[in-house]
Order: C-alpha cells, then sequence, then structure tokens
C-alpha cells in the first residue's frame, strides 16, 4: 500500500508504463483489428498477444534472463514487431542493430551489448558464422527469413509453434528496454540506454502529433532499427492501429503498398521524400489515402517540402528533431505552420516547438541560459530522457545531467518559442537519415599511408541533405587519388559513412587558438552555396 | 546515476511527470499565447509562469510544506487554474471541494483533508467563520473574489504581488498531487489520492482524444472541482491551448462565452447538453467554433445525443466513462463510434472502449475474468490509478490490488471491445454529472422520525440523467409527508442529494436472501418505461 505521499516505483502496484501494456490493451480493447500485416500474413491484435506470450516463452527456454540482451539483425518486417514486444515480454533488452553496418561494426555492438540472442533474416544470415566465432556471449540464433532455415539457427515459426506462452514480465517505468547503438564521438558506437516509460511516452506524443488511431494504417517505409520508425511504431502500437511494411526502402514497392494497403501514416527521411517524388511513377492519385508523413532526422531542403506539398496537398505533414537519447523526439513542428509565402513561413527552417511533455532550454558555454535569439547548445529533458551510454559512465556524465541531455547540437530558441539548429556541435553528419560522427572517419582516413591530417565535414547533397565529405593534407611528397580514400574506407566501415568526395589540399587545416580544427571554415564556402540556392 | 538496469523513482535525475511541466512547457513554447482569460483578465504562458511562481511563494510564506492540503472552495474563473499549479509548484496537494456541498459537508473534508490554507471566492465567503472556527489546522484563508477583501482573509493579487516567486517543488511521478472527495458509501465522503503522475497522463490522453492543441479555447463550463472538467483542463495546459471560463453552468452565458471567446472545445454533463439545446436562444451559428465536446459523468439519453448531433452536426462527441479513483478516465467512445442507423449504432449506448494506456477486465464474483457478454465488476488499470484512499486503509485494501481499480460498477465487454455498463454495484446515483451514494441519502432519512424502512434510488430524468427518488417504508400509524422528507433532508445534505420525488409503501422493501434490499426491482419498473421511451 502506498503511504500517505504517494508509492515508489518499487511498489509492485505502482508498476506502470510497460511497453507491453501496449499488447494487453490491443488485444482486450481491438481483438479483431489487424495489428500486423506483411505480404501475404496478417496478425489480429488478439493473436498477437498470444504470439508475443508464446514467442517470450521460446526466449525464456533458451535461457533468457531479466536485463539480458536479445538483438536483431533484419530489415523490415511483421517479425521486427514481434520481435520488439516479445523481448520486452520476456524481461529482455532490444539491440536492434543497423543494417548498414559492416560485420566488424555489428560484431562490436554485439560484443559490447553482450547480447545473448540474435534475430536475423535471409539478408543477413550469412555473417552469423563471424558472429557466432567472435561474440562468445551469443547462445542462440534465431532465423526470421522466409526461406529454409539455415543450419544452426532456429526456425522462428517453429520456435513459436513449440514453445509455450509465459506471463508478462512487466518491466516498466525506467527498466532497461533497449540499448540503441549511435554512431560514437570516439569512434565507437555508442549504446543509448532507453527505459520503458521514455519510449511508452513517445510513443504516445507522436500518436497525437500525428493523430494515430484504431482506424491508421501505419508504413514501415523507414529502417526499424533507426528510433525515427521504432517511434512511429510505438505510436502505432499505443493507438491500435496496423502496422504493414516494405523490407526497405524503395520508392516503387512503397506507392504500391501505399495503394494496396491504404496506408494513412509513414515516416519518411527528406531525402526519401525526394526520391517518391521524383520517381516516374509517382502521382498523387497513388497517394492519395496518406493522412500524415512524418519527416525528420535530417534538414529537410526548402525546395523538396515545397514540392512535396504541393504535390501531396491532402497530406498532414509533421516535422520531428530529436535524438536517440531522447527516445527521440525533442521538437515538433505540426501540420499548422507548414505554410510558404506568409509572415509566418520562416518558421519552416525551424525545428518546431518543444514537444508536449519536452523542455528545451538552450546553454552559453558558461553554463547560463542563452536569451531569446542568443545561440547556443541545446538541452533537453523529457520522460524520454536516456538513462545513459551502455557500461559508459564517464561519457553518460558528461552528457546527463538531472533528467537533462546535451544534444550536443547547437541552436536558438525565437520569441515565440520556435526551435532553431544552427550547428551541430558533436560534430555529426547527418546524410539519407543516418548519422556519421566524423571523428570515427577521420580515424579510418589518418591510417591510409600518405595522409598528413584529414578533416570530414558534411556538406549540402539534394539526394541525402548533407554528404560525407573529406579534406586531406597530404605528406609532403605523397600523392594520393580520392579513389584510394574511399576504397580503403569501403572496406573498413559502413558505406553510408564513406567520403562522398574527397579534396586534397598543401596548406595546412585551419585551426583554433587551442588547436582544434576549424570545421566551420571548411563547411562555409559550401553552405554559402546552398543558402542562396533554397533562399 | 543511474545503474545499468535504470534508476528508480528516488533518483533525482529521474524525476519526470511534475504536472507543473505544463507551466515550464508553456512558459518556454508557447510564451506569448493567451493561457487564461477570464472577464476582463488575460494572462500569457509566459506570464501564468511567473504568476504561479510567486504565488507558490506566498503559500511558502503562510508555512505551506512540502505535502501540505490547500483546499478551494469556489465557483470556475482563472483564478482556480492558478490555485492547482502554483499548489503543486509549492509543493502542496489540491483538495478542491464540491461548491454544492453544505457547510457541515466541507468542514468533514477540510478536517479529513486537514487543509492548512483555503482559497475562497465571493459566492463561499460567508462560510469561512465557521471553517474557521471548527478547523484548527486551517491557518490562512485566500480571497479570490472581486470585491474588497474581507476581514481576516488574504487578498489574492496583493499576496500575488508582494511574493517573491520560489523554486518549482518539482514534486512528480506518484508524489501525492490532489485529494478529490467523492461520496462514500458509509456516508462520509472519502479523499481519492491522486498522484502527478496519473493526472498528466489522463491530461495527455484526453488531449490526444479531443485534438486540442496551441490553437484550442477551451471552455470551463462544469465545475472545476471536479476531476471530469479538472481532466479537460489539464488537457488544455498540456497542449497550450487557453482556458476559458464562466463561473457556473448557465445556458446563455455559456452560449455567449463560445461566441465571444470562440470556444473550441468543452465537457458537458448529458444534462447540460439537454438544458443548451432546449435554451431558447440556442442555434448551430452560435456554436459554430466548437470543434469537439467531451460528455460524460451519468448515461447519455439516446434522445439528447441524436438532438446534440443534429444540432451541432460540425462538432466531434466523445463520450468518456471514468471514474475519481482512475484520474479519471477508463474509457473512451471516440467520434467515429457516434453515428445512427446504421449496424454500429449499438456502440453510442456502450462506453466505449478502454482508453489508451488503460485496461478494464470484467470479474465475476469468484474473482475470474468473465467471458465476452457476461456481467461481472468492471476492474481497470492505467497509470491514473489512485494511491488509494485518503487515511482510510481498509477501504483501500478492499478497491485497489495491485494497481487494479475495482470501480464498483457492473458491466461486459463485447467481442469487439466495448465496454457496457450495467450497473452500478456501489449503489450510486449519478443526477446531472453529481454522484450520489444511496447509503448516505438513506442515512439521512432514516434518522426521520417515523420513518421504518428506507430505499433511495436513481429514476429516469430527461434533465438530469437520473433523479434521487426514495422509498419508505412509515413506522405502522405514522403518517410522513414527501414535503416533510424533503425539506428534512434540505438542511443536512447537498441539495443535489436531496430526493426529487418520495414514494412511501406499506409493504416491506423486497429482500435478497441476506437480507439486502434488492434495488434491481424498485428500479426495474421506471427503467422499463424508459427503455421504451428511447429506443
Amino acid at each position: 500500500m502506498p503511504d500517505a505521499n504517494g508509492g515508489s516505483q518499487d511498489d509492485p502496484a505502482r508498476r506502470f508504463m510497460n511497453l507491453t501494456q501496449m499488447v494487453h490493451w490491443g488485444a482486450a480493447a481491438n481483438p479483431n483489428s489487424i495489428a500486423t500485416k506483411f505480404q501475404s500474413r496478417s496478425v489480429t491484435w488478439s493473436s498477437m498477444k498470444d504470439r508475443v506470450a508464446r514467442l517470450a516463452g521460446g526466449l525464456r527456454k533458451l535461457g533468457l534472463g531479466v536485463g539480458d540482451r536479445v538483438a536483431i539483425l533484419s530489415l523490415n518486417g511483421d517479425r521486427y514487431t514481434d520481435y520488439y514486444f516479445a523481448t520486452w515480454w520476456a524481461g529482455g533488452v532490444v539491440v536492434p542493430l543497423n543494417t548498414r553496418w559492416t560485420v566488424s561494426e555489428n560484431i562490436y555492438s554485439l560484443k559490447d551489448s553482450g547480447a545473448r540472442v540474435l534475430f536475423v533474416d535471409d539478408t543477413f544470415a550469412g555473417m552469423t558464422p563471424e558472429f557466432l566465432e567472435q561474440v562468445p556471449a551469443l547462445v542462440a540464433i534465431i532465423y526470421t527469413g522466409e526461406g529454409a532455415c539455415p543450419d544452426g539457427m532456429l526456425n522462428y515459426e517453429i520456435l513459436l509453434r513449440d514453445s509455450e506462452p509465459v506471463e508478462d514480465s512487466m518491466r516498466c517505468e525506467d527498466d532497461l528496454a533497449g540499448l540503441f547503438y549511435t554512431g560514437g564521438t570516439t569512434g565507437f558506437p555508442k549504446g543509448v540506454m532507453l527505459g520503458h516509460r521514455g519510449l511508452w511516452f513517445n510513443g504516445l506524443i507522436v500518436s497525437k502529433a500525428c493523430e494515430i488511431d484504431t482506424r491508421s494504417v501505419v508504413l514501415h517505409a523507414a529502417p526499424m532499427f533507426h528510433l525515427a520508425d521504432g517511434c512511429l511504431g510505438l505510436a502505432t502500437s499505443i493507438s491500435g492501429g496496423r502496422h504493414v511494411y516494405v523490407p526497405s526502402f524503395e520508392p516503387e514497392a512503397v506507392l504500391k503498398t501505399i495503394e494496396e494497403e491504404q496506408v494513412t501514416h509513414l515516416l519518411l527521411v527528406p531525402t526519401m521524400i525526394g526520391m517518391l517524388l521524383q520517381h516516374p511513377s509517382f502521382s498523387t492519385d497513388r497517394v492519395s489515402t496518406v493522412k500524415t508523413i512524418l519527416y525528420g532526422a535530417s534538414p529537410m531542403p526548402a525546395g523538396v517540402l515545397r514540392l512535396a506539398m504541393e504535390r501531396m496537398p491532402h497530406v498532414r505533414f509533421v516535422q520531428a528533431y530529436g535524438q536517440t537519447e531522447m527516445s527521440p523526439v525533442v521538437s515538433l513542428l505540426p501540420p499548422e505552420d507548414h505554410v510558404f509565402d506568409t509572415d509566418a513561413s520562416h518558421r519552416l527552417a525551424s525545428a518546431g516547438k518543444a514537444a508536449i511533455g519536452c523542455e528545451v532550454k538552450i546553454l552559453l558555454e558558461n553554463g547560463a541560459e542563452a536569451s531569446v535569439g542568443e545561440v547556443g547548445e541545446i538541452v533537453a529533458r523529457s520522460p524520454g530522457s536516456m538513462l545513459g551510454y551502455w557500461n559508459l559512465p564517464d561519457q553518460t556524465e558528461a552528457a546527463l545531467k538531472n533528467g537533462w541531455v546535451r544534444t550536443g547540437d547547437g541552436g536558438y530558441l525565437d520569441k515565440d518559442g520556435y526551435l532553431y539548429i544552427v550547428d551541430r556541435m558533436k560534430d555529426m553528419i547527418v546524410t539519407g537519415g543516418e548519422n556519421v560522427f566524423s571523428a570515427e572517419v577521420e580515424s579510418t582516413i589518418s591510417t591510409v599511408p600518405g595522409v598528413a591530417a584529414v578533416a570530414v565535414i558534411g556538406i549540402p547533397s539534394a539526394r541525402w541533405g548533407e554528404a560525407v565529405h573529406a579534406v586531406i593534407v597530404p605528406q609532403p611528397g605523397e600523392s594520393l587519388s580520392e579513389d584510394e580514400i574511399i576504397q580503403y574506407c569501403k572496406a573498413r566501415i559502413a558505406n553510408y559513412k564513406v567520403p562522398r568526395s574527397v579534396e586534397f589540399r598543401s596548406d595546412p587545416l585551419p585551426l583554433s587558438g587551442a588547436g582544434k580544427v576549424l570545421k566551420r571554415e571548411l563547411r562555409k564556402p559550401f553552405w554559402e552555396a546552398m543558402d542562396k540556392s533554397v533562399s
């Protein structure tokens, strides 16, 4: 019984905001609605609960204990949704791996997280022998593919069929729900620890912003390992909507699925919106069922947004700004701020206002709060604030203070509370929705024989938002080629991190008084040209 | 720093879902929007934060400590909104008193809650000498009225002006936020203990269901002491909308305020909707700005709903079913289920589906879960589940088990998850949105000389939903009159609890095997007639 001043989280009677609540609720409130539909399979919310409880039983049989990590490496599909809920139901912690990573990057994250079980689909099954060799903690691989189950793996449907349903672990509140790996400033990805409550809360605010309800059909078009799509997925489940999928983003497949499944909601990164609009078979008619498009994860070029609004005039556009460390939403630009050619259209260049339940402050270097219009570091606080970085207490302490997360992004607030991003303090490039930390690419290029100095920056790209660009100073007398650098990187880091262009210069890189490379100076000429082209 | 498995609520870094967050957020995200507008006063969200921090400073100066109770007895107005937030900011617990209570009922609640401070308006200032005499814990009365401040009270605006703003106490999560008194089955009101998180969560789900945002103008037409209006108020604040007020429900004032303030949202109990529609000056034009009407707190007669939908075809109607013990929402019937003359129109007789984040079960007397269509007691669980009844551990234990609240209402779920209420096990009458516990009225009537037995039931009323009706068996040879009974009650209990009609019979009341009055038998003839008239 709680005392007069309220109970504590450890009171078993006060354990709410378990992510599995969505499954219990779906089965009770919308038992006969379709929860997931992929290719020829569809599952009702009522069956979903049974499947999740069985799959959780399967995980327990494999020895999974409360708090143990369960990874997945897969393209999009209905079993990705099952995986999330079954892991939570069993008491586990999800570790969704980035589908663009190389084998060694995956191995790093599997080892770092200590994952005991891995779900893998057809596309990535070929990587698993190396995982098993190099990740001793990994005791089981569950094959979610459509073909014959490879040797040494467990067949997903058979595991599910042969397992008894178990009771929900009821992990909740600040219990660890997932490790979401994000590029690291030190060159290694960091596992962002997110709790049940934070993800639950994000699902609810995204559901509200996007107006998702039991009639919604939500397409997973962006990769499901990424929290941008992840929060829309949670918004779908928390609202009793229907999940539909394309394995990966491909414009014709997306358009076809929108038509066939009568999709009402989807998340797209700006690059994807551009590709969709440019696709020869795009037409307003084909996307007539779409009500809301949520976009974010990288800056939206004004030209693309204008075209999108012209070609899809019936769609509500919602922009989200956030980061994994915030589960992920920080701010939202609602449909009513999506207006061109009015007094308010400068707001389209903003990241919107702090989302409901989320507070944003701008801090100056001396720790003081910035005044209106003054640039500083964006810090944010919400129930979605991360629990910390996995096994990185120093980095956690640097980034998280009293529930406030330092985003590493520079920005300012205007007098009406709109947030404008002006710079990324963490020296990160956002390309096609993926975060690339310059330090990691620089660290790779610096090992090329003949490189004296290197700086990696993001430059404008109509297709990717930003493109990775390397500025290299060769050692005296050395001669290097762009192709040589690119091939060297391709062998070592994920393709999206590899520079799209390389520039050689004999002058030293511009340095600050403290001896740091002045990246702003390097970026300036590229972005000035960009500013002229969109204004 | 949280450990690898997440922090605990006592970790100061994990203290979220403080109700004052809405004020911090409003001031940051919507600084120049109007937060409250009442008569000639309007306050922006930016000023609101300053006012709340100052008023909290004033409460601290009066000696208010963390967890201390602060009561209010007032009609609706902007200062009611200030009161809620300032009390929470100061670390206090709100105790909103029912404006229909008699002096002795108020004294009971003030004493029971141990309130140290009372806010009072012009309408109720006259009651305070008796409060001061009989409630020794009460150290200060703050006068929120518009006239001259009575002797012995503190003037609201002067207190606010002369107090320094204080830091937010940051009470949150399961910290006690309010005691909401509800009729007691034993004849005494019980203080329902609600926490910050539960009220915060309810604000968010109501905001989503009603589609409230920064452009919304929300009218407090129902009494603000009641959580039905309270949760809409929280939904308004959490979404950065504007609060507007009428002091109490009066059809012409409501219509006039809707027109003048361009009201978009309001909560009405069914009785109020009926009165509005019947009002001679009602017209569809006058309510053209209204987007959503939330209704609930008592059963909606089908005829009234049909008329409302016909006369206000542009309005989204949302029905809420709940109770104070759930902060208060349990289930919602969304606009898309508001259809007549289709296969789905039987759903209009339901209380909708479990709200997002809320689970509903039907329990049989043996504790087993009912099957589809089977009637049992409705139990519910959500982050809004109460913390318990204030100082009533036995009643708490009976009503609250592992986060599940026994509603005392009988009902069933259909195969699609719709909840139908069939009976109130707590023997409660809902009249004009107020809950009347039969036991309390019976207890009063039983003290009338000459009464042998009495049963109080709810009978259908076109105006009030239900009306209080007393069935009395006089002692042999005694003669009693309806008027005598009504006058006796009026002197002792709030007007809305007083029987509207009295029936005398010489036969004994029908009893169950266990000797309990079979109220269903008494109610039957009244409700059968009703069923015929609306079907």
